[in-house]
C-alpha cells in the first residue's frame, strides 16, 4: 500500500472544519485522484478542550505549532487560519523546510505573496484566497495561458455586493442595507475590512499578480469604499441603464491600473446580474475575449471545495517520481503602476445645486475647460430646493476631472458634489 | 539550450490556424511556461497549394498523416482537424506510438472518449472540445474534484443560442432568426447538426463523463431540438417569469439523465442573462454549490486559446522526469441512465382549444387522473378560435404526462398540442 500523503491542518475554524468534512465525506475519491490516501495528522488548534465531532482518528490536535510543522510524517501543510500573524510566518517556516503549502489566506498572498510565489512556485497552492469555490487561481495561472490578459473585474466580496443589491432591490440606505446584512450573518460586527474595500483590495493583489505575471502589493491598489453610495444614486444609475458594483478593477496598457471602488456597470454585462453575496470575476483576454467564473465566494464548504482541491493537487506533486520543469510565475519587467491622477474613466457625478437657468451652462463651461466632456445629463426635482443634476462623462483622466470639479464646488450655485463614482464599461474606454 | 517539444498539428483550418498565431504571438511566455520551447515541426493539409503566412519556418507541411506520426522528433499531436474520421484513427495511432494528444474534437470524444480516457487518462487533453474558449474541462478535473456533481446545465451551442435570443428580443420566428444567424456566418448553410442538438448532445456526453466519472455515448442521451419553438411560446415563458435555451443536462440521483432540448429558465438563474453567441455551463456541487463558467464557445482564437494551454500542460509533462501517480477518471460502478420516460420535470404545455366553458375541467380532469399537478395557467384571445391555454406542470413523471397529453388530446374541445417544453429550476425539483 502507498504511504499516506501526511498532512498538518494549521486551523480548524470554519474552512478547517469544511476541509475535514469533505476528506471524510469523499475519501474515496480523493484518494483515487490523489494516487493515494491523505492523512490529517496534526491539527493546530487554539484549544484542546472544545469537541471537534469532524476530527478523524489518525489526527492528534496540537496547540504547538512547531510541533505540526517539525513532524517528519508531514508532506503538506494547510493553512487556514486566517489572519497575518502567525500564519506568514508559518507558512514561510513550512516552505524553508521543503513541504508544500496549501492557504486561503488573503492577507499573506497580498502581502508578501510576490516573494513566495518567486521563490516557492511550485509549492504554494491558493486557490481558495480568491472568491471561496470559484475555479479562477488555476484558469488563470493555467488554462488562460495562451493569453495577454487585459482586463480583470472581480466582484469579490460578498458583503458589499449583498449591501448594493439590497439598497437597489428594495430602496435601503447604506445603513439599513448594512444592518441586514450583519442581522442574516453576511457582515461582521465591525464591516469596515468589506465595507471600505479593504478585503476586495487583497484579493486584488492575488489577481492582479496571476494575470499580469508580476508582483503587486496593497500599496499598488486605489480603494474606496461603498460607505458613500446612496439610494438616489442607485436610481439614477438605473435611469442611465446602469447598476453599482463594488469592483475589483485591474488593466493595463502601457502601465497597470489596481482600483477598487463602487462602480456603475451597464446593465447589460454579465457581472450586473451578480446578486447578493454571490462572487464573480470577469476577466478579457487577447485570445478568448470575454470570461466569467461565477459562484460562492465564502463559506465553509465553497471554500474547502477550493482547498481541498489544491491539497489533491500537492498530493500528486509529493507523489510524483521527479520533476517538473519549473514554471515561473513573474516576468522579468514588472509594468509600472499608473497612479489615480493618471487613470481616465468615465465618470457619474451627481451635484446639488440652485434651482435656476445658468447653472447647467456654469458647470459645463467649467467641465469644457478641464477637457472633460458630457455623455449624458438629467435633472430632476425642478421646484424644491437643491436639485439634483446628474452626469455621465466621456472618458476623462482623474487629474483633469479634479480640477474641473474644484472649479464647480466654487460656484455660488452648486451646494456640493453628492456623489461621484467611476463607471466601467467595456475594453474600448481603454 | 533545452530540447523544443516537437509538435505535430494535424489541420490548418480555423483553429490550427488560431493556434499558429498563438504560439507565435506569445511565444516567449509559453516556452517560459512549458519548460522550454515548442516546435511545430509538421502541420497536416489538405493541399499544399495554399498559401499559408501563419506556417513557422521550422514546420514542414505534410499532406500524409503518417509521416506527421511517425516522426521520431514529434512528442506532442495537436488534432485540430474535426469530424470523425480519419481524426479518430490519428488520435489512436498517436497515443499507441506513445504521443501525447490534445484534441479540439468533440465528435472523437464523444464517440470514443470513454474507452480513450480509460485507456489514456495523462495523456488525452481536450479542454477545447466543449465551450470553446471557457476552461471547463480542467475545472470539472480538478479544481472540483472535492465535490460530488450532482447537476450540469450547458449552454454548449453558439448557433441555437443565437437563434432563441433573436427570437426573444426581436420576436423572430425560427425560420427569421435562423436566416440571420446565417447571414451573419453563425449558422452553417446546412443547420441541422446545430439546430437538432446533436452539436450540444456530443458536448453533453463530454462534460458528462467528468461530471459524473463515468463512461457515456451518444445513445445515452435524450435530444430535442429547438426547430418547434414558436415566438407565442417565448412571449408565454416571459409572462410566466422565464426565457427559453437550448440546454445540455446531466442530473444524477440514484440514475443519470442526459437530455437536450429547449427549456424554460427562471428569468432570474445565472443562465438566462447568457444572450447571443456566448456559451456558458452551470455545475452543482455537493460542496461548492452552484458555479457557472461564461465565455466564447467557439471562434478561431478561443478555441485556439484553450488549445494551447492543454498543449503547455502536455509540454510540461513531456518535460517532467519520473511519473506522476496515475489518474483513473472513471469510476469502478458506472451508474444506470434513466429512460425518458421515467425522467421527472415541470413542463409548459400549450394547447390550442375550442373557446367554450368546460374546457379548462376537462384538461385538468385528464392531468388529474395521471398523477401530474399543474402550477400555473394562462389563457388568451378570448373570442377568436382557436384559443391558446397553456400550462407550467408541476414536476411530472414524463410516462404519466405522456398519458395525460394523449388523452387529452382525444377531446372534441382540444385542437392540438402546439407546444411542450421542459422547465428547469433549481435543485429541489430534483
Amino acid at each position: 500500500m502507498t504511504r499516506p500523503v501526511g498532512v498538518a491542518l494549521l486551523g480548524a475554524g470554519t474552512v478547517g472544519t469544511g476541509v475535514l468534512r469533505i476528506l471524510e465525506r469523499h475519501r474515496e475519491r480523493i484518494a483515487a485522484r490523489a494516487g493515494g490516501p491523505l492523512e490529517v495528522r496534526r491539527i493546530l488548534v487554539r484549544s484542546l478542550d472544545r469537541h471537534r465531532p469532524e476530527v478523524p482518528a489518525s489526527a492528534r490536535l496540537t496547540t504547538d505549532s512547531q510541533a505540526a510543522l517539525d513532524d517528519p510524517g508531514v508532506d503538506l501543510v494547510v493553512e487556514v487560519m486566517g489572519g497575518e500573524e502567525p500564519a506568514q510566518s508559518l507558512i514561510r517556516a513550512a516552505l524553508e523546510r521543503g513541504k508544500h503549502v496549501v492557504t486561503a489566506n488573503k492577507s499573506v498572498l497580498a502581502r508578501a505573496g510576490g516573494e513566495l510565489l518567486e521563490r516557492y512556485p511550485q509549492r504554494l497552492y491558493f486557490e481558495a484566497s480568491v472568491a471561496g469555490g470559484i475555479p479562477i487561481i488555476k484558469p488563470l495561472q493555467e488554462c488562460l495561458i495562451a493569453n495577454r490578459l487585459e482586463r480583470v473585474l472581480g466582484i469579490v466580496n460578498g458583503t458589499t455586493n449583498y449591501v448594493l443589491t439590497r439598497m437597489d432591490r428594495a430602496g435601503l440606505t447604506f445603513e439599513q442595507a448594512l444592518a441586514e446584512a450583519q442581522a442574516a450573518g453576511y457582515a461582521e460586527a465591525d464591516p469596515t475590512y468589506d465595507v471600505d474595500g479593504l478585503d476586495a483590495a487583497h484579493k486584488l493583489v492575488i489577481l492582479a499578480m496571476l494575470a499580469f505575471e508580476a508582483p503587486f502589493g496593497l500599496d499598488d491598489v486605489h480603494v474606496e469604499g461603498i460607505g458613500r453610495v446612496h439610494p438616489t444614486d442607485l436610481a439614477y444609475a438605473r435611469e442611465f441603464g446602469y447598476t453599482v458594483k463594488l469592483l475589483a478593477v485591474a488593466r493595463r496598457h502601457d502601465a497597470v491600473e489596481l482600483r477598487v471602488h463602487p462602480a456603475l456597470v451597464p446593465r447589460d454585462h454579465p457581472l450586473a446580474s451578480v446578486e447578493g453575496v454571490t462572487n464573480a470575476v470577469f476577466v478579457e483576454g487577447d485570445a478568448v475575449g470575454p470570461l466569467m467564473f461565477y459562484g460562492a465566494g465564502a463559506g465553509s464548504l465553497p471554500t474547502a471545495s477550493s482547498v481541498v482541491a489544491d491539497m489533491v493537487e500537492a498530493a500528486r506533486r509529493i507523489r510524483a517520481t521527479g520533476q517538473e520543469p519549473n514554471g515561473r510565475i513573474f516576468r522579468d519587467d514588472r509594468p509600472p503602476i499608473r497612479p489615480p491622477s493618471e487613470m481616465v474613466s468615465r465618470f457619474y457625478l451627481r451635484f446639488r445645486v440652485v434651482d435656476r437657468p445658468g447653472v447647467l451652462a456654469e458647470i459645463a463651461g467649467a467641465f469644457g475647460r478641464h477637457r472633460v466632456s458630457i455623455e449624458s445629463m438629467i435633472q430632476k426635482g425642478r421646484g424644491s430646493e437643491p436639485v439634483d443634476l446628474v452626469f455621465v462623462t466621456h472618458p476623462a483622466r482623474e487629474a483633469d476631472l479634479r480640477l474641473a470639479l474644484d472649479q464647480i464646488r466654487g460656484l455660488d450655485s452648486v451646494h456640493d458634489l453628492a456623489s461621484c463614482m467611476r463607471v466601467e464599461r467595456g475594453q474600448e474606454d481603454a
